[in-house]
């Protein structure tokens, strides 16, 4: 991001996570300040970005800057008149139901405070990151953030808190199935606003059955008690996509294919006898897995891969992230991948499902937003102010 | 069925219909005597049959018999002493959440009670037959029926009761599509059970949510109020449906097709500005569409038989029941299909799915049990006692 005025040009870059809500946040009490009705817990995953609008917010929280070495002094009422360029770039599905808006907003809301040297903590960002776009709020942390839906009629105290850093549970390995999908999907926006206004099961949801889901979950996570996790996580992910099918008209989020991942953990946890494996899934088909530890992820992903191979047979470009993965799971080409033997405890019929998946992604727990340092990355140019490459 | 000893066969046949709940039955407070945590209200349609074991409630309840022309005589206390043969025939799919089951367990107890000469009244024979299979009692009645869940420990006053016959409300026309499924699902009985026990949402439907909804959907069907039917049975489907993915694990009944024909009837009737069809949905894939009349049907055949298509291009198999809706549609030959227009109002991308639907039924309003008076219809051969065929 950059403001330019005259002949410098001021320049700061900034990466924010995606945020995975694991009790989720579905429903506004306040349309335009974005007041939840029930307070979420998310856990951080990937990097990401998409933005859109807090300006006005960070403007206003804007402070006196000085770069001697460029020259550049900048007093605090006038940030009002410098033009800001602002270029942003998303390594993650957009519109898919993976959050991936509020992580550009809340790298928007970031980054936009570090260039005009707002010093509001990190609380206070979050708020101005609710009001661009509600669950961006917590993608301003890193591990596992609460947003409190607060009680307040002008939300001020409707922001998000670090429950535990991305170091307290570290054995945690995610591996996201993004589902091919033919659907249009509804907007999270629209969606929920059709369900406040027409769900009988929502409100009840919200107020009875989500507080007690949210101290269970606090103290899963602090005790990294990873059956209660997992049994929360899945729950809530159900009870969600229940309430938007309460919905008139209905939204339907999953697919078939999502249904499959479903059945494919429940079987194999119920065969373990303990959970091995938690979903959930947001505002679309694809399924967020969270695996206990590395090894679990590995025979985890033998499974995925056995009944949703590549479409074109190229196994590198099938799974991203930590490809690493893929070793721990012996899979090291598309002849070990075509040798797994069929899951003898998922019962599935034996059927492959080729091309349902479209493809993989394999992380871990992650930090929260970070100043990016290294000008090479920056998607500003520094000398003309605008996005590179336009 | 007949009842063979020595040289004689007495024989009763019956057929049942069917039934579809319009306010869904799902949750039992005792399993043994199958006492449902809910009223539920459906509307029978078609014929079919499958038999399970209600034997004892009416043997404990048969009377002396005699017929004079065939010299045979039976007192009260000798027909636990006689044989039983049962033969029971479906022209429905089983299993496919279209409550075949319950159809022939409420054929069973009416025809062995024809048989047995038992002369209780229709409320007691819907309590026998609850008892065999919950919504059974609601076939023991044509037109629509409400299924009270009592409030006694014994169950004694969880009855069937009919709010109108099938003539009150004849210009209703029901379409089904039976959805191709590769899944297996999850039993009725089994799921119910789950529901029960891990649903947070269930309790909440059945004493908060259910309750309005029986009284209002007995007042839309006295007063043949399309609109307030419709938007209950969507509604009260989706709600049901809701109710199974809140349970752990999940159950998923419907499918992308049956998610499909939601979309598709949602964004007409939402273009229409009025309910043009309802849709409801039972522990299966396959839709139960009711047009508000005849040419609102024809209209709406044309819809899904251009998003659905037959496989196998033969039109005459691929709807079954009351073939001549197709001629209303305009629809004489595969010619004809392959000439509709892509309907503009449902704004489902142009696609077409093939094979997706195995074929559909057309009906109506059907009328309770009946005996079948002609013995070529009958199932037991009336010399040897025997099914026939066997």
């Amino acid at each position: 991001m950059a403001a330019a005025e005259g002949q410098w040009v001021l320049m700061a870059t900034g990466r924010t996570p995606t945020n995975i809500a694991v009790i989720k946040y579905w429903g506004k009490r306040d349309e335009a300040l974005i007041l939840p009705i029930n307070d979420s817990i998310s856990e951080i995953s990937l990097l990401g970005g998409r933005f859109q609008s807090c300006l006005r917010e960070i403007r206003k929280r804007a402070r006196d800057f000085e770069d001697k070495e460029k020259g550049v002094k900048i007093k605090k009422e006038d940030w009002d008149k410098l033009h800001v360029h602002i270029a942003s770039y998303n390594n993650f599905p957009t519109a898919a139901g993976l959050a991936s808006s509020a992580a550009g907003l809340a790298c928007f809301v970031f980054t936009l405070g570090k260039l005009m040297n707002v010093k509001e903590d990190y609380g206070e960002l979050s708020s101005i990151a609710r009001q661009g776009s509600g669950s961006a709020c917590r993608s301003i942390y890193g591990g596992f953030v609460k947003w409190c839906m607060g009680e307040k009629d002008d939300g001020s105290d409707s922001i998000a808190v670090q429950l535990a850093d991305e170091t307290h549970w570290n054995d945690l390995v995610i591996i996201i199935a993004v589902v091919s999908s033919k659907q249009k999907e509804t907007s999270s926006t629209s969606g929920m606003r059709d369900s406040v206004e027409t769900s009988p099961l929502l409100q009840y949801r919200a107020q009875t059955v989500v507080p007690g889901r949210v101290l269970k979950m606090e103290e899963a996570i602090k005790n990294r008690d990873f059956e209660s996790f997992a049994k929360l996580t899945c729950a809530d992910s159900n009870q969600f996509h229940a309430v938007c099918l309460d919905t008139s008209p209905p939204i339907f989020y999953m697919n078939d294919t999502s249904h499959r991942i479903i059945s494919l953990v429940e079987k194999w946890n119920h065969s373990e006898g303990t959970p091995q494996v938690a979903y959930t899934f947001d505002a679309g088909p694809n399924a967020v897995l969270i695996a206990q530890n590395r090894k679990t992820a590995a025979h985890f992903l033998q499974k995925l891969l056995y009944y949703f191979p590549p479409q074109d047979n190229d196994l590198s470009s099938y799974l991203v992230g930590d490809k690493s993965i893929l070793g721990d799971a012996g899979l090291h080409s598309m002849k070990d991948v075509e040798a797994l033997p069929a899951p003898p405890d998922t019962k599935i019929p034996d059927q492959k499902f080729k091309g349902d998946v479209s493809y993989f992604i394999c992380s871990r727990l992650g930090a929260g937003p970070k100043v990016v340092v290294d000008e090479g990355q920056a998607l500003i140019d520094s000398v003309t102010g605008l996005p590179k490459g336009v």
